[in-house]
C-alpha cells in the first residue's frame, strides 16, 4: 500500500448494519488499512476502542473521551443486565441515548464476566446461569438472551455468546469450550435474524477459540469465517498466556479469515500489543487496560509506562510528555498530577486517564498513517526501539 | 436600589488589588449589589465561591467550575502548606497556573483547619504549632507564616489568621480567642505590608469572631471594620448553632461593618443560608457543602434537595431538573445519574458536582437580578416558599 488512497467512509445500504472497506495492506506485513462504516458513525482502522464497562468510560466524560480520538466504545453486557437492565436502556431509547455517546457501540456478549466475575456459573449447552456478583440474583445467558439484550441495548457490534475457559486448560477442554461456542454461534445467527437484528441496526460478530491449540484455533478460524456473521473476533487471548504464543496464534488464525470482514482482537491493548496485532491483520482492540492502568497512576510516554506518584515528577512543572497533544499534557503539568494522584483527588484519574486513551489513539493514528504511507514495518521497529514494556529489560 | 445600574467593574489602580463598587442596597433589606474587581478577574456580589480545598474543586475540571458560572474559588492554605507546599507552588508560578485556574483566588489562613484536622495543636500568642493529619511532621502558622504562605501562592484575596473555636464555647474563652485574633490581625497586616502583599496582588481580609456573644460580635465588628484591610470576614458561625443565632449574628455585625467594603460570611452554603445571609448584607460566601453534597448523592432541586440513589429515579428518562440550564441536566438524564451512583461511577460525582455548583450560582443570580430589580424580598419570600430545607417539615 505505497499510495494512500483518501480514507472515505462506504455508504450503508438500507437494511445493513455493517460496511467495510479494505483500503489496502501493508506489502511487508498483514497490517491493513480500512474504513469500517455502522450506524452511528465511521471508523477508521486499525482502531483502539475505550471501554465503557457500566455504560461509562471510567471516570470521564462522553465528550472527553470522544476529544482523545476515540471513535467507538464498548460496553459489557453483563454488566448492563444486571445494572440498569434491558428494560431501563430500552424506555431510555437505548444505550447511546442513556450515556449521552452519540457515536458507534460495541457490546460484548456477557459470557467473559459470566465465567471470571459471577459467582456459580453453570454451563450447559442450553445456555448458562450465575448469580449476580453485586446482590446474588439468579440469572440466565443463552445466546438467544444475548442476542435480545444486544439487539435492544442498540449496539452497533454485538457479539456471539461463547464458551470462555481460562488458561492454560486441557486440550480436551478448550475442544469442548471452541465447540460449544460454535454451536452458540449458529443459534446466535438464527436468534439475531428472528429479532431482525441487521435491519436494526446490530452487527453481529463471530468469535474464533482454540485457546492456545494451533489445530483448534485453526479450526474455529474456519467456521468463523464461513459463519453468516460482519466480522470475525479473536477470543480468549491475552488471559495471561506469553506474548509470544498469542502472536502464534494470530499467526495461524489470520489466514483462514475473510479478506473482506473487520478483525477483532478481543481484551488487548497494551502500546506493544496494538504494534504486534495490527502487523497481523488486526482492525480493532478493546481493553480496560488504559484507563485502569491510569487510575492506579501509570502514564504512557514515549519510552513506557511511568508512575505519576513517583517523587521525581513532584517538581517538573512541565507537561509530563511535552510530546502528548492531549488535554492534559496541554493544561496541567507533571507535578500538578503527581499532587492530584498524592492527595487522592478524582480529577487525577480523570487528567491520567485521558492521557492514557489518548495515547493510545496517537499509536493508532501513528499505525493508520504507516500502513498508507508503506513504512508500517519501519515504525514498528522504531516504536520497539523507543518503548520499554514493563518487565522488559533495556 | 430600584433602577438598576449597568453592573460595571471598577477598575484596579496602580498598586491596589482591590477595588469594591456597591451599585446599591435593597430598599426593604440590607441586601447589597456591587462589583469585586480582583487582579484575576471581576466578581459580581453577592456571590458563591465554590471550595477547592487542596488545588482542584473535587472531582471537576477547571473549565467545568467555570461553566458553572464559579467567578472566584476558594483555596485552603492548610492543606496546601502541607501538600505541595509553598515551595512547588511558587516554582509552579503560582497557584493559578499550578492548578490551571485563570480566575480569581481566595485563600483562608489555615486556621481553621489547623484546628479541626491537625493533630496535637498548641496555641501560644506567637502561633500555633501542630502535626500534619497526613504525615505527623511538626509545623508552625504563625500571622507572620500565613501571610508569606498565602501572598506566595499569589492569592487575589487572603485572609488573616484568627483563632477559631468550637462552639458552644465559654464567654471567657470566646472573648480570649477573639482578642488574640484581633492582635494577629495587627502582626498579619505588618506581616503583609512587609511582603509587599498589596502590589503583588494579594488584598488582605480580616475577620471577625465573638462566637455567639452579640457584645463581644459587635465589639469584633469595631475591631474589623477600623483595620486598614480590604474586606470583612465573619467567622466562627455555621459551626453547628441554630440557624437563628447565626442570623442574629449577622444582625448585630451587620451594622457595624463599613459599607465601602465587601463582606464574607465564611463556611456558608446551604440554598437557604444565602439567601438569609445576603438579606442581612453579606456579598460573599464560600462553603463545601455543595460539592460534599453531591459526592453524596444529594442533589438540589428548587424545592429541596433530593437522594439521586433513590428507587425514584430509575426510570425517570428525563433531567433530573427540567428548568436546570446545568451541563449535567441539558445533558444527562435522572435515570442515568442514578445508574451511576449506584453502579459507583466516579461520573456521578462529576455530574452532581457539576449541577449542585450551578444551582448555587443560579441562585446568586436570581438574588443579584432581584436586587437590581428591586424585588429582593419578594424573592427571598417566594423561595422560602417553594424550598424546604433538610429537617423543615412542610
Amino acid at each position: 500500500m505505497t499510495s494512500a488512497p483518501a480514507p472515505v467512509a462506504a455508504a450503508l445500504a438500507p437494511g445493513l448494519p455493517l460496511a467495510f472497506s479494505l483500503l489496502g495492506t501493508d506489502s511487508l506485513s498483514a497490517a491493513r488499512r480500512g474504513v469500517l462504516t455502522l450506524r452511528h458513525g465511521v471508523v477508521q482502522t486499525p482502531a483502539f476502542m475505550p471501554v465503557g464497562t457500566q455504560a461509562t468510560v471510567k471516570t470521564l466524560h462522553p465528550d472527553e473521551v470522544r476529544a482523545t480520538g476515540a471513535q467507538i466504545v464498548l460496553a459489557n453486557t453483563y454488566h448492563l443486565m444486571l445494572r440498569p437492565g434491558l428494560e431501563t436502556l430500552q424506555a431510555a431509547g437505548g444505550l447511546h441515548r442513556f450515556m449521552g455517546w452519540d457515536g458507534p457501540i460495541l457490546t460484548d456478549s456477557g459470557g467473559f464476566q459470566v465465567f471470571s466475575l459471577a459467582h456459580k456459573a453453570k454451563i450447559r449447552e442450553e445456555g448458562v446461569t450465575f448469580r449476580s456478583h453485586i446482590d446474588g440474583t439468579l440469572y440466565m445467558l443463552s445466546p438467544e438472551r444475548a442476542m435480545e439484550l444486544e439487539v435492544g441495548f442498540g449496539a452497533d457490534i454485538i457479539m456471539q455468546l461463547d464458551h470462555v475457559i481460562g488458561l492454560p486448560a486441557g486440550r480436551d477442554a478448550v475442544r469442548d469450550a471452541t465447540e460449544r461456542s460454535h454451536r452458540w454461534l449458529d443459534r446466535c445467527i438464527a436468534a439475531y435474524r428472528g429479532l431482525d437484528g441487521p435491519a436494526r441496526g446490530s452487527a453481529l460478530f463471530g468469535i474464533c477459540q482454540g485457546g492456545l491449540e494451533p489445530d483448534l484455533r485453526r479450526e474455529s478460524a474456519r467456521y468463523i469465517a464461513s459463519a453468516d456473521v460482519y466480522g470475525c473476533a479473536i477470543g480468549g487471548l491475552s488471559v495471561g498466556e506469553p506474548k509470544t504464543e498469542m502472536a502464534a496464534m494470530l499467526d495461524v488464525v489470520g489466514p483462514e479469515l475473510p479478506v473482506d470482514k473487520p478483525r477483532y482482537l478481543m481484551g488487548v491493548g497494551s502500546p506493544e500489543d496494538l504494534w504486534m496485532g495490527v502487523e497481523r491483520g488486526v482492525d480493532l482492540f478493546d481493553c480496560v487496560l488504559p484507563t485502569r492502568l491510569a487510575r492506579n497512576a501509570a502514564l504512557f510516554t514515549p519510552e513506557g509506562r511511568v508512575n505519576i506518584r513517583s517523587r521525581k515528577w513532584a517538581t517538573l512543572h512541565e507537561p509530563l510528555d511535552p510530546t502528548c497533544d492531549c488535554a492534559s499534557c496541554t493544561r496541567f503539568t507533571a507535578a500538578y498530577l503527581h499532587h492530584l494522584f498524592r492527595a487522592d483527588e478524582v480529577l487525577g484519574l480523570r487528567l491520567a486517564s485521558v492521557h492514557n486513551l489518548r495515547f493510545l489513539a496517537r499509536e493508532m493514528e501513528r499505525i493508520r498513517a504507516a500502513i498508507e504511507q508503506g513504512t508500517f514495518s519501519q515504525e514498528a521497529r522504531a516504536f520497539e526501539q523507543r518503548y520499554r514494556p514493563v518487565g522488559a529489560t533495556a
